[in-house]
């Protein structure tokens, strides 16, 4: 449970995993304080819906800070590498994808340590998942455990004495599905989340990337219905 | 001893340290892609050095990202708290000084560490000092050893095998002095830099603050001259 009325910082996309992990420390009583990138993703609709999300969800403040990941590149989602598509999700797991962005994750928390610092605070929450994705290096167990005893080092806390930095990953061992599940529990609006990679103008889904097609399975064994739009109509999971 | 032709990332602020640890990285074999950022620093004339010496030692690329850590604030760098001047040496070493900036490290060599991933290197220079700045978190060999050891599990070399990161501190024991002596000796040319927090329109240094106040010292004591102009002639140090 979180200390009633502590800020916490929450990493916020506006997909389905970092909404469901707002409402998480939400629930557990944090102020939350919400911070989004425009990294230069090509599915820059996730902004409005990160937005949306903030919003619904009365964060104290929300925060979108512009650091440009193009110049860095090495992704599918920063134009680097063609996306994948109509992939079976059993063919998502195995191996690092090309959407996997170098060290986002690490860049990301770095930001909200940075925030969290200056915030006094002691709490940050990222929607990690080791279960669908568990190539990727950055949504481990192991590599969340080593980024906090970093953190644990990098700050003034660290030598002027103070709460070391705690790193919250409340989806780290569920299923898409339980994760679907946990966040309708929470009254999650999943309508205003975004979760595909390759949206169309007016923000619908295609129904074919990777991201699409485990929210989609998510859904469905989860027994309820993804209320977001696709453009060619809702695809079989 | 640098693998000669071996690409190395080097995080390049324009400044005294951050240029002799090029110079360091470029003596050893390194082919050095060169790192700035673009901070949102009150004294942004450093990337006007930046520049010019990236530009000296023949770097294969340099890179200058913009982040903007306004956004995230808590430091006199970045405009939210007054800017010391006019301190003792002495006085500068004892506790976290104002120009402090939030997590700052942790977020340059987390950019660092994505390029190193996207350039397919295992190695990065960082000039952080633990002697003049005993007192910054995130100069300290304990804080160094855990970010590589977090940047040892974040990557695609974690998961599917590799080399890990090794983050070079080549000034990490050395005084002002030695650094100095170190550069002169590798032939940097100390007149590119820029280390002043407060510089004029035509980048000519206050003498000042901190960071001049450290400068000058370091040139005294190595018994040189420091060649950059200052805006009311060269101080004592």
């Amino acid at each position: 449970m979180g200390r009633l009325g502590e800020p916490a910082v929450v990493l916020l996309s506006g997909g389905l995993d970092s909404t469901t992990t707002l409402a998480v420390a939400a629930e557990s009583g944090y102020v939350c304080y919400a911070l989004t990138f425009d990294y230069g993703q090509r599915h820059r609709h996730e902004l409005t819906s990160a937005r949306a999300v903030a919003a619904s969800c009365g964060v104290r403040r929300h925060e979108v800070v512009e650091i440009d990941l193009r110049a860095i590149g090495g992704s599918a989602l920063t134009g680097d590498l063609p996306l994948p598509k109509g992939r079976d999700v059993e063919q998502i797991g195995a191996g690092i994808p090309a959407t996997y962005v170098p060290a986002r994750n690490t860049i990301f928390l770095s930001f909200a340590l940075a925030w969290a610092e200056v915030l006094g605070s002691s709490d940050i929450f990222i929607g990690v998942n080791a279960v669908d994705y568990s190539g990727y290096p950055d949504c481990r167990p192991e590599y969340i455990e080593a980024f906090a005893n970093m953190a644990g080092l990098a700050t003034r806390a660290a030598v002027e004495g103070g709460t070391s930095i705690t790193i919250h990953t409340p989806l780290i061992a569920l299923t898409k599905a339980e994760i679907v599940e946990l966040g309708s529990k929470l009254g999650v609006d999943y309508s205003l989340t975004s979760t595909c990679y390759d949206p169309d103008a007016e923000g619908r889904a295609c129904g074919e990337c990777d991201a699409c097609r485990l929210r989609l399975r998510g859904f469905a064994e989860a027994g309820l219905v993804d209320p977001v739009p696709y453009r060619r109509g809702r695809p079989e999971p």
